[in-house]
Parts: structure tokens; C-alpha cells; sequence
């Protein structure tokens, strides 16, 4: 972070907004009006809009003893985009407001923002506007993002068919372990605050829980191989909890295959230095903003064209229940474990 | 407020959102897809899709001892639904996103939704998205207002034209009193609990504060009557500081006239009990949402068919500075003394 330490009150809210939109240049022919206004303008020429909103609290969703404000502004708009992705749409603009406390100089707000452009830039979307306001204690951050869908090409998580693949694409469960680590070194760093935590060995799973990407590369394969997912949800909550929602809606069970589960082999090391099982950081560790989708067993052929895409089971009939086979050959039920903030 | 509570974390995450949700029915055809998927997808059908989103904070934006839960629901949706009037669009749908802490039971929040889904049915948006988290502490709301408006018949704040008159609509300044008032029953009722508050005779300010409404007559007047604004914005920072905004956009300056302002008699009133100037009020108070226009000279006969419709002055070039006249004919320079949430 910058030495310097300007006090957000030194520029005022309209200052502090100027300050960190003056760069901006739309991109998208679909951005008419951008940050300025009473609200922004978006013609998406025939296409159906697509939105979706996120709200982040500090303490809740990221705690900024070891989430650099870049990464987490990158991070706030790259969890947003994941869920236009997961509607196969793509995205186009967003909306970010934040609530700041004092307790943050326009150096850090500034810093935050350039993550915030970084993911724009790296996904091809504009900030067309938000709010930015004073908090009495900590950081919020509500992100709006649009995107846009030839007309009835979305996919929801309701219309999958008995029979379809189930598909995840990347690896599951690193943010997961990523995060342990962290809290781990948190932990040690107050206790003796001169400690420098060693995490080069641990950077890919750190890297998934701190700068997570949303998987347009994916969206992009299946338009070009001519793949229509049945139905399609981006992993948020750990798979376990994601495809029991996307049964849930389109009515169906699954069976699901331990050994097909992707994990890598750096978050299985990482798992075994915690002594917990991977399988289980796979299913329920949830952020990992992968996508959960459904296709065709015609479309099998396909997919095998790209490694980034595993098949991790099939859908059943509703009645045949929710389950996972073990390597050993035993049947589980597969529970909720996602991650629930209201949880005692 | 019901005598029942029942803590959040019974129903879990997914489940408080269900009982939340489980009685929206989409009413606008351009609402395809609402609540339960990665995002929400809508098709304005050849009309341009208008956007907008503020991000409301217990302490700083409301403080819940005086604002009923129902009606900060009702006033949350409709600052926003404001904003997509001051474009000349109309409002379609919102997203709306919650912080909760466990302060907050489910009745509470079943509370504040009544308020969101009244104001919707009123304005005839569906709610079709959004996000609910636990919070450390407070109440937390991000609203995302979604609206049409025929292709580049949207009004801008930047395109107001020499000469043309300057236009509010309803009257000014009665929402800050309003807050004063319940500003001064919460000190009395701290300091003396088993006093109950008299506001009957306040209530035209109380209520202009607790539950304000968003100019949708006013904008289907002004579509009827075939006039369309050169420039606009919704008043929420307080008249002075508004029309300086549109000033500096449009490059212009302006001439105001004390008389002309629309101050309502019961805020009037209100305002010697305190003491105060009710032109004060009326410049700096904020939280009108009335209307902020301007219309060329050609359109003036029109306008005088509108008593909600009070014409307050003209633009004049930008080196003729902002300024308004008193009723004692003295000519002051205008100064935004809006709110600034991050003045000490």
C-alpha cells in the first residue's frame, strides 16, 4: 500500500467519486450512459439482459487482515460475472457501491478500484455506475452485474433432463483450503506479530480463495463446440450444496462419482498438511467459482475435447435420491454442507 | 411489530430467502426470469434498459429507533425508483440485497419486505433478484433499480440549454424538518423514556421523510402534455447542491428566485418551531425526491396546466455564475450544503 494517506473526507463524496472514475472509457457499444447520472443507460440491441447482484461485508465474506483491497476488488466483480456466465450470457456492465469507513484513506479506496478495473478490463465489462457512501465501521461492497443473451439462449438451473452428465468444470475445493491457511496464519500473526507467514508453497490454494476467475473461457467452448448446457449454476457453495439446488429445481436426483471429482494435486497436499480429506473440501468448500452444468449424454463426445471439463456423474430420477459412490464402492447421501453465515 | 420471533439461523440462509420470495408473481412481461437462479433475465423489447443503485446504511442513512421497518422497506425501493423517473424511464424492476444481523428476527424482516413488495406493487415493478448475508451489526440495504425508456428518449443532467426555465416538482425541504422533529423526540425519549411522542401535527413533514413517494405522475404528465425536459435529476442532496450539479454538467449558470420556491405550509410551520429559514430547508434540505428540470421557454403555458409543477428560476451562460434572488431582491451566490455523509 501507498505511504501517502489522504483522508476520504479531504475530497467529499462527489470528490472521492471523480477521483476514482475519471479514467473510465466505455468499451461496449451497449454502455449509452455511464457514471454521472441519476442511473446509466444500456441498449443491448435485441438481446435479453441479464442481472445479477452480490452483497459483501468485511468480517463476513473477506477480512482484510490478508485480503490485499486490490484482490478484493477484483475478486467482487470477478464472483459477480461468474453468475452472468453460469446463465451462458455474457457480461457487460456492472454497478459497484461501497460503504467505507473513515478508517480507510482514499490511497486504499483507490487501490480497491484498481482491482475493480483490473477484472473490468480482463472480462471486457464497464463500470456504469453505483454509490459510494460513509460507513460508521467497516468495508461493503454491493456489486451489480449485467450482461446480455441472445434472445431465450439462457440457462437456467430448472430444466435439466434424467439422464444428463454432470459437469464441473476447473478443480474444487482449493479456495477452500486456501482460506485455512490463511486463518492459520492470522492466527499465528497474533500471537507473535513477528512471524513472516511462508505461503510460496501454498500459492496456488491461496490464489483461488484470494483471485478467483469466472470461467468465460468455459461459456465460450461450449458456444463454439456447439454445446447447450440443460441447466447450469456456478459453484459458490461447494458443489454438494450447488447440485443439490439444481436438482431441487429441475426435479431430478444424481449420482455422483468420488473419483471423478477434479482436484488438484496442489490442494490435495495442502488438505493432508490440516489432515482433512480433499473429497470433502471438494464437495463443500464452496468459492470456487467454478461452473456446475448439465448436458446431453449426446454431447459426451464433445466435451472430452477440453480438459478443463470433468464429468462427475449423471442425473437419476427425483425418486432415486441424491448420492455419491465412494472409491470403495459405498453410496452416500450427499448433504448441504455450503457455507451458511447464519449458522450458530 | 408481531410478538413472534423466530431467529434467522431456523430458517437458514435459503430459507429465510424462500419465505421472503415465495409470494412474488411477475407482472411485467419484461420480466422473464426473477428470483432463484445465478441472476435474473430481462427483454425490454427493442426499448433501452435504464439502471441504478444505492446503497443504504443503518446510521448513516437511517436510524431505526424512528423509522418504522415497513416504511424504510416502502422509502428504499423508492429512492431508487426516483432516480429511474429523473431519466425519464420507466421502472420495471428491482434487485434488492440485505444485511441482517441477528438483531433482527424473521418477523423484522418479513417487515421491511412488506414495505419493498407495497412499493412495488405501487409502482408496478417486480422484484426479481438480489441477495441476502448475515451482518456483524446493522442493517444493510443495497437496492438495484432496472428501467425502459424508448430508444434516446432518456434525459440527461448535461444537455440543458441557455434560457431554459428551471423546474421542480411538489415542494422542498419538508423531509429535513420532518428529520429534525424525530431527531428531537428520540433525545426527549432517551432522556425520558416514558414520554410519548406528539407528532400528529408534524405528520405532513414526518411522512415526507419516513415515506416518500417517486414523481411518477409528473413524469407521465410530462410525456402526455408532449413536453420533454432539456435536461433532469431527482433532488436527494437538497436543491442547492442538485442544481449546481446540473449547472456544471450542462455548463451553465443559473438565476433563482426565493419566492418561487414550493414550500408546503405545514413544513412552514414546522421550520419557525426550530427557528429555521424554510428557504433553507427548502435549498439544503434533502431527501425530497421531488423533480429537478428544466424545459425550454417554449413550453412554459404548458407547465402552468400542473400545479405539482413550480417554475424556479432560468439558466442563464456559465460565467453569469448560480444564484439566487431573495425576496428582499439581493442576489446570493448558491452553495451546496447538502448532505455529505464524510463532513466531520
Amino acid at each position: 500500500m501507498s505511504q501517502e494517506r489522504t483522508e476520504i473526507g479531504q475530497l467529499g463524496e462527489f470528490g472521492l467519486i471523480e477521483h476514482l472514475t475519471k479514467n473510465i472509457e466505455l468499451k461496449n457499444a451497449s454502455s449509452l450512459l455511464g457514471v454521472g447520472d441519476d442511473a446509466a443507460v444500456i441498449d443491448h440491441f435485441g438481446k435479453q439482459t441479464v442481472v445479477s447482484t452480490d452483497l459483501l461485508l468485511e468480517g463476513v465474506h473477506f477480512d482484510l487482515m490478508y485480503t490485499p483491497l486490490k484482490h478484493l476488488g477484483y475478486k467482487s466483480v470477478v464472483v459477480n460475472l461468474s453468475d452472468i456466465y453460469a446463465m451462458n450470457a455474457t457480461p457487460t456492465q456492472i454497478l459497484m457501491s461501497v460503504g467505507i469507513s473513515n478508517r480507510f484513506s482514499v490511497e486504499a479506496v483507490t487501490e480497491f478500484y484498481e482491482g475493480v478495473y483490473a477484472a473490468c478490463e480482463k472480462y471486457g465489462v464497464d463500470l456504469i455506475g453505483g454509490d459510494t457512501t460513509a460507513s460508521q465501521k467497516g468495508f461493503m461492497i454491493s456489486v451489480t452485474a449485467i450482461g446480455e443473451v441472445t434472445p431465450d439462449k439462457f440457462v437456467k438451473r430448472s430444466t435439466a433432463q434424467k439422464g444428463d452428465l454432470v459437469c464441473v468444470s476447473g478443480d474444487l475445493g482449493a479456495a477452500y483450503v486456501g482460506l485455512l491457511f490463511l486463518e492459520r496464519e492470522k492466527k499465528i500473526f497474533l500471537e507473535a506479530p513477528g512471524v513472516q507467514p511462508d505461503l510460496e508453497e501454498e500459492s496456488y490454494v491461496v490464489g483461488r480463495l484470494l483471485k478467483p476467475e469466472a470461467r468465460k473461457d468455459i461459456i465460450e467452448f461450449l458456444d463454439d463446440a456447439e454445446i447447450r448446457p440443460t441447466a447450469m449454476m456456478d459453484i459458490s457453495d461447494g458443489l454438494s450444496s450447488d447440485i443439490l439446488h439444481l436438482c431441487k429445481q429441475s426435479n431430478l436426483g444424481c449420482m455422483l462419482y468420488e473419483e471423478k471429482l477434479p482436484i488438484a494435486e496442489a490442494m490435495r497436499n495442502a488438505a493432508f498438511k490440516f489432515e482433512i480429506d480433499p473429497t470433502a473440501c471438494a464437495l463443500s468448500g464452496g468459492e470456487d467459482y467454478e461452473l456446475l452444468f448439465t448436458v446431453s449424454q449426446a454431447d459426451y463426445e464433445k466435451l472430452t475435447l477440453n480438459e478443463q471439463i470433468s464429468v462427475v456423474g449423471y442425473l437419476t430420477e427425483s425418486e432415486a435420491g441424491t448420492h455419491i459412490q465412494t472409491k470403495g464402492g459405498s453410496k452416500h447421501a450427499i448433504t448441504a454442507q455450503g457455507w451458511n453465515h447464519y449458522k450458530k
